[in-house]
């Protein structure tokens, strides 16, 4: 098959982590589709977020799913009844802001397309080093869910192999902003905070914004974010 | 745990698979959460039958989750440019009526609700005798997403162990359809055809309808099924 042929499914979900990806399979030579979800998040900034790095990186389409994940709550991130916490350095298990089943829902929708399309790449921006200790970050999970899903399709019937890339996951968030700083991927366009606002600015205060800044500060790289004061 | 205290989440179409295994969570002593999905099929007449079912059966709660595959489409059940087939006997491969990874994705919300609930055991009628040659229905797709599951939720991180239950997977359609009636599953309530009008009425032609059929008339039960004449 020719580079230029082929096509990828990449969650694309408007923060930081999912833009590099995006960058990283644009290299890879890959044809991408982004997937994103709006899924009741409290930070719906995120979606526009998306929409502006899938224009500057280019993408073949980018495709926005409905689905009202708040109907199931239990997350901090699709329950306003739940607070987002401030960052806590001695905070132990799995947060408030986890979303019961999120990546497995995600990766699943993008199974689905990428079966339509014959897509035979899924990209997603999981990272198992400075994360916010969900399971579903995890390399085990990845390697188990890209064993289900070539059971799951067509794909797997007919002996073709789908994988499931995950070029982060073994990354620094330093490492992972060096990547694309080097591709070009410019971070003012994503937001990455839980309860970012309408504009798009970060809090500041929440997990996601605390392992933004260190990030940026690793790599020696300026901080695009911007802040609501 | 008391057995009064269990709960299952139970994935309920309105068809006749998802009414029998209902019945069974519910014989098993599972407190039911019944899940369904409008997800944008050709056979909408299956939403108000879930809910029929579910009444009849006894859920706790039945909730409809929006969904539109037929964004993404590759199917004849969600893109009405395909049109549903007549049963071929002869038909091989996948077919047309196949919804790409239909049922990892109505899984994967099962599992984050089951998650929210502090459910264990997830309920889903598949079938892998008198089926319409999925690859989502065989047992090595649900040992792997089950596999899967604990590895993507708290309840795997914790050392909990969620089950997929697949009551059905080795019963002939007749086989199922005696469970049913033993457990006193009223069938006429139930709505199995790919391409049911908005009354419910089945068209008596497709793979779905044909299974259908041949398993009221190889387990002696007479057919509740309403057709359109």
């Amino acid at each position: 098959m020719n580079d230029s042929t082929k096509k990828a499914v990449i969650l694309v979900s408007g923060g930081l982590d999912s833009a590099t990806v995006l960058a990283m399979a644009k290299e890879q030579g890959f044809d991408c589709y982004a997937l994103g979800f709006d899924y009741g998040q409290r930070h719906r900034a995120e979606l526009a977020a998306a929409i502006r790095v899938s224009e500057a990186l280019g993408v073949v389409e980018h495709k926005v799913i409905q689905l009202d994940l708040s109907s199931i709550g239990g997350s901090a991130l699709t329950d306003n009844a739940i607070e987002v916490p401030e960052y806590d350095d001695d905070a132990k298990g799995i947060p408030v802001t986890y979303v019961p089943a999120r990546n497995t829902v995600f990766l699943s929708i993008a199974l689905g397309w990428a079966e339509v399309l014959g897509a035979k790449d899924i990209f997603i921006g999981v990272n198992a080093v400075d994360y916010s200790g969900y399971p579903d970050c995890r390399p085990d999970y990845i390697s188990a869910y890209e064993t289900m899903a070539n059971l799951a399709t067509k794909a797997g019937v007919e002996g073709n192999t789908l994988r499931i890339r995950t070029p982060l996951i073994d990354l620094t968030k330093a490492e992972i902003i060096q990547q694309g700083m080097r591709l070009g991927v410019d971070y003012s366009l994503t937001v990455s905070c839980y309860q970012a606002n309408e504009a798009g600015e970060a809090c500041g205060k929440c997990d996601s914004c605390y392992l933004r800044q260190e990030g940026f500060k690793a790599a020696s790289v300026s901080d695009p974010t911007r802040y609501a004061v």
